[in-house]
């Protein structure tokens, strides 16, 4: 069999087949998995790439009956039940994997609403590359402001808008402000960084619309008292390389020059929704998700299972089960989806699958978090704590913990940031760096 | 007065003025520190490359004379005592800043040897992006080999050759070897990484020439214990994407197919030592570097030192000084050049520059190094302790040297590689990792 996607639901499926009597393809366009829930802290330089991702071979390594293969899926063969894949390493455009029972977990990604011209200056926090060019651009606006002589210019450098007040937005404003009162409050000479505006613009009236209404309050007060500007009930309407259009309650229109500007809205499916769709037959919802029976199969593919972000659940009668898009929700499909392969090997059929709601965490900033889990809402430093403890027990492996745990216990006394490193526009030129360094050869 | 080149010299010079009664303005191309001789560990999967990099801003933090500017020299205006940078943060391609007293440190790079066309296949190890680049590169060759249906083509995935018998090129050999026999020995179904091929190619007729003879030929001894293939007195004559041709004893030449090449000879000086050159009217010598005489100081200018890899330095008699091209050779140049500007600042002449040889150390493997420290020459066990002890203190930083030491331990004990990742061909595609996320806006 064939899963396809090394994310939550991917790899716990993957995981979930260790013991299972058959031979699982695992195909990634990645060599590593990859938590995202930690990824805006890499883009804040908080923490470094390898420390959140890990490589699936490790994470795979003593499970004898997986094969792991880097590819892009180009087909999804239905008919013949099998993939062609773009295989990445070496080039081969046609590598075909039959199957005979295909899991897809191919993700979500962001929507520009339409607008695709924002991507360039609006940049998402999606894949490792992405949370680095986000960095640099954060570190880049502060270096920028530092030797800006025109006043205009400046405030526009040290104006940074993040657009959606989801559990990214909110992380990634509180981040930003976080920044520039604490971390690089003194570390220039020309501009004050306390001086930072930042904006978090969120369409709706509330943020973080999974929650409860107080929590949601808490959250915006919270972030208030960091110094970020929450504008609610507020959409972007226009951006370019130097500026946010939004409009207001009332309709209001405001320009605010900047030269930073985050996007963490408009979650919608990854491309595999689209072309599994495209090849089943199956019904695409407003979001791009991919329409899944009770058992997560696709109509009229029992033998092909999807999950996580990019599909829309249904119940028996045919209606949609709403479902949070969670790592914890994708996990508990893998493992779902792991089970009915097992039940099938011993000719049993499947039931439906049955989520379970295991809580909603966001980290607002230093100590400051919302939690809801099984009813009891907290918010502030016991919050914090309970997303600290998931959060590293969720991580994979022992030395990733450690050098995270070492990270956030120094930012936390510091209030520093190890990884605040504007690297590469480009991968690698030719001799970037050369003014950088002596002791080229060193070896002492 | 103005410092150019945040690399070992600079940063030196720059730290050692702190109690000085003058400005220093730090001008890099980078926000960061970069700790050059465990480069090769990034582009090996061992550490990630925050773990090896400080940003200036945190080391010179408390250091209230300074001001940092992110910039390229674009002009010596030695006349006008002034520096055009281009100012990389806000593409101000034209600030001036002034200065009485000038240090550069502009560092060493690359030659190809008049073979500039071989720089995309061969890549070297000097930035941080091209050492991430390096990594690519290796780990994408195993992932290759894995799904490659060819024998032929397998085996030149498979091959790896590494060009240049210094420190670099010994230590990269020897942590490909260990990658291939340990860590990834048993990560792959279709083939055995333990019978990848490791050459190493050396134009002369010793490894580390910089080492007595007898240190070179354990530390050959040792490489061809781990499965490198030591080749001596064989240069290269051509390469490309798909191969190599080698000149060995007697003329002999030999192809060898190979998609992964690692180019780790020809040191010569940075651009800013022709440039500073031109401007100064000082020598060049044929690597490169330019003339200063006993003081540091460029013919003519005894306003403008020059330092560390980019210089030939010259005693009172105008004969060249051989000074070898280590970290602890710019640090004691970096520390003369601020006293010289304190002595300066009380109206004192300096003295000329004396050099205290330090030592010379290379790694080659696990518990495996060589070490030649006043007189004393050691291998083996002792030497990589010593290589690791002085590695650990001169990295900036407890967090660093934390989180470095948690991946040196984890590696010593499970054989593996933390940092194991293949990352972006370009900064961020837009929708790169699509396909490898579930639970994208996860906050749980």
């Amino acid at each position: 069999m064939v899963v396809v996607g090394g994310g939550f639901g991917g790899l716990q499926a993957v995981r979930s087949l260790r013991r299972a009597p058959v031979d699982v393809t695992l195909v990634d366009r990645r060599n590593f998995h990859l938590f995202q829930p930690l990824l805006y802290q890499v883009a804040t330089g908080a923490l470094s790439p390898a420390e959140i991702a890990t490589p699936l071979r490790v994470v795979l390594k003593r499970q004898k009956n997986v094969r792991v293969v880097l590819g892009e899926v180009r087909d999804f063969d239905l008919d013949h039940r099998r993939l062609v894949l773009d295989a990445l390493a070496n080039g081969d455009d046609g590598l075909v994997i039959p199957y005979e029972t295909l899991i897809v977990a191919g993700g979500s990604r962001y929507s520009y609403f339409g607008h695709d011209e924002w991507r360039p200056f609006a940049l998402e926090i999606k894949s490792l590359e992405s949370a680095l060019a986000v960095r640099r651009r954060i570190f880049t606006a502060f270096e920028a402001a530092e030797i800006e002589q025109d006043r205009k210019r400046r405030e526009a450098w040290l104006t940074f808008v993040v657009v959606g007040g989801g559990p990214t937005g909110v992380e990634m404003a509180g981040q930003i402000a976080e920044l520039a009162r604490d971390t690089l409050s003194r570390d220039f000479h020309s501009v004050d960084p306390r001086r930072a505006r930042i904006l978090l613009v969120e369409a709706s009236e509330r943020l973080l619309p999974a929650f409860s209404p107080r929590l949601s309050t808490r959250a915006a007060h919270t972030l208030q008292e960091l110094g970020v500007t929450v504008l609610l009930d507020t959409s972007v309407v226009d951006l370019d390389e130097e500026s946010v259009v939004s409009k207001g309650p009332g309709g209001r229109s405001t320009h605010v020059p900047t030269r930073t500007i985050v996007w963490a809205a408009g979650v919608v499916a990854g491309e595999l929704s689209g072309a599994l769709a495209a090849a089943s037959g199956a019904a695409l919802d407003r979001t791009g998700r991919v329409a899944v029976g009770p058992e997560l199969t696709v109509e009229g593919h029992p033998e092909v299972i999807a999950l996580g972000d990019m599909v829309s659940a249904h119940d028996t009668a045919g209606n949609e089960v709403p479902l949070p898009g969670l790592a914890s929700t994708a996990m508990q499909q893998g493992r779902y989806a792991a089970r009915s392969v097992r039940r099938r090997a011993r000719g049993k059929s499947s039931e439906p699958f049955q989520f379970v709601d295991k809580g909603n965490l966001a980290t607002i900033g230093r100590a400051h978090a919302v939690a809801e889990i099984k009813g009891i809402q907290t918010s502030g430093m016991l919050a914090w704590l309970i997303w600290l403890s998931v959060h590293i027990f969720y991580l994979i492996g022992l030395q990733n913990r450690l050098l995270v745990l070492t990270r956030w216990a120094f930012s936390f006394v510091t209030r520093g940031r190890g990884a605040r490193l504007i690297t590469g526009e480009s991968a690698a030129p030719a001799t970037a760096g050369t003014a950088t360094v002596s002791g080229s050869e060193s070896n002492s």
